[in-house]
């Protein structure tokens, strides 16, 4: 967080980058941890660059008008270290992350591209399980991988491997599934249990033991979004709780709405050794990532039914709701306790879970 | 080359790894050349997990069948180094690579999506000075960017910063340009001048001084190309000329078409300057990357009317035929000299110019 004095230009720099130059003149871990440094430097320098309708949208995947349906289009960087984990590896993520920003689209994933930058050294056997596990990850969710590159780097200048996929995907239903749609009065729902993703990376990174192995929940949303949808339910909003966690889903979905969150915190499923290992790490499980949770936010009079269809698939049946929209507050997104008082919920900075995903 | 007694697990990879274990256990650099080597390492093991219909045309993008027109997709990742170099960086590089993928499959860009793997400490300035040149390019080309994603890795474990994207177009024509569409008698037109943006490279690398500072030629090609198509000349394959040079994309076709390709050597146009510089990194102009290039494929009776349309473009004004196609012989591609003897043109192994795009 300090300044950096070796900073070349600094004249140039407060003249062409609209990031506070004085407070952050280099990319800091945070930058890449889904918080709040990652809104800024996305909103400041690269948004306003590159500005234009499909990207305005903010949402994970741009939504493509064509002659037939519409088309999603979506792409995530993996970076997660280390590369294998309780529950996954970075094979699973690449494949289920990008079909999961499909999914939020509403889309039916129809394929996606792999681009892989790997560092010199990497034993053969890493890439062929990473690959191994991608093949079973897409075979899974009958998604192609049609296209791809690869990429080497000197020893020392990258991490074993990173893997960059883009996915592509129709959307046959004509809602607009996007902040824009959640009104007052909306339920918030989780799909499941939060934070395990997280735990199970630091965990394994700080070589934590617990009771039991947390895995993570990494898995594909496809089957109970494209459910719901296909069920006729009305959809207002939906939002993967990947970095950043719940904190930031809620938070970008209340600012885009110009509404307030309320979050009943005794609804909010979080194992006891999740919840255990966060008070250890000193983490909000509200920040955490998930790789396989999502918040769906509809009407009240269509909440039972929904219930009733994501019931019905493994990764979501433990889905409830946990909230509701109000008019525009004081603050966007306020945890409610049995117990104590309400207090704010905070959009974390991203710095203390780097590599997540 | 040497195999690693290190490799934890030698049973493990002869059992899984399709790749000869004995003579690389681990990636090379070369692995990334785009010559052999990737060849080898795509064949042999990622191509083979994730087999389907699409990926195995082998073309830089991957043609889909919607209800309209056919959907071209396509991605890269790009780590050149360095950032900078005459002619370009790597945002015009990250735009062009992937505009120009779409074109070889004759399709219109319709948008990008942009992935940045950043290291932790690079500076915002450098940042903002790539992300302008993809404003610029993306803006020049007409084509959106409109999704992203940005990671950052903890210093020393990347290189300032990776950029992957990702492109969709619209193919609106109906011919295959495809190796498959090959036929021998056919004629081969290079866009221009070869090898002078791993010159560029290379050079500010390694801070060699010329007379003159050679300058990449990193281009769209989308304009020539559609212009080709819009003229009606019948297009047989395209191919750009990037890692692993002329060699590469020639050996591609010559190998998927199983026809052998015949270059006259006098007529591919190698700037003195970069012929020089060639001579002195020991390295063939025809394996050496370009980014503003392209192999074209046509019947004969379609040559000059090409010629005719791409002098009309500045990046390949300087277009000229530069070989033919024949029935398969011996040798898939073979380069002809006035003077000596016919020699074998080899595809490089891609460890003399890591890092090139």
């Amino acid at each position: 967080m300090s300044t950096d004095p070796s900073n070349p230009s600094p004249t140039l720099l407060s003249a062409a980058c609209p990031l506070p130059a004085s407070q952050h003149p280099r990319v800091l871990l945070g930058h890449g941890g889904g918080g709040r440094l990652t809104q800024e430097l996305v909103e400041r320098m690269i948004l306003p660059a590159f500005a234009n309708a499909h990207l305005d949208q903010r949402h994970d995947a741009a939504v493509l008008p064509t002659a037939g349906a519409r088309l999603a289009f979506t792409t995530d960087s993996h970076v997660v270290h280390p590369l294998f984990f309780p529950g996954g590896d970075l094979g699973t993520l690449a494949v289920n992350g990008t079909l999961n920003d499909l999914a939020m689209s509403g889309a039916r994933p129809a394929c996606l591209s792999a681009a892989f930058i790997l560092e010199e050294g990497l034993p053969f056997e890493t890439l062929q399980r990473i690959v191994d596990s991608m093949k079973r990850a897409a075979a899974a969710a009958g998604v192609p991988i049609v296209t791809g590159d690869t990429k080497v780097v000197e020893r020392g200048r990258g991490d074993g491997i990173f893997i960059t996929t883009a996915g592509l995907g129709w959307i046959h239903h004509t809602a607009t599934i996007a902040p824009a749609s959640v009104r007052p009065g909306d339920l918030l729902i989780f799909s499941g249990d939060l934070g395990r993703h997280g735990i199970a990376i630091m965990a394994t990174r700080e070589s934590l033991q617990f009771e039991s192995t947390i895995e993570s929940d990494c898995a594909s949303l496809v089957e109970p979004v494209l459910a719901l949808l296909e069920a006729g339910i009305e959809v207002h909003c939906l939002r993967d709780l990947t970095r950043g966690g719940a904190a930031s889903a809620l938070h970008e979905i209340a600012g885009a709405a110009q509404l307030s969150l309320f979050i009943d915190e005794q609804r909010v499923n979080i194992r006891a050794d999740v919840r255990a290992a966060c008070e250890i790490l000193g983490l909000d499980p509200m920040q955490v990532a998930c790789e396989g949770r999502f918040l769906l936010v509809l009407p009240a009079a269509a909440a039972e039914s929904a219930l009733a269809v994501l019931r019905k698939f493994p990764t979501s049946e433990q889905a409830a709701i946990v909230g509701e929209v109000k008019e525009r507050g004081r603050t966007p997104v306020v945890l409610r306790s049995r117990l104590g008082p309400a207090r704010i919920l905070e959009m974390g900075s991203g710095e203390q879970l780097p590599r997540i995903c």
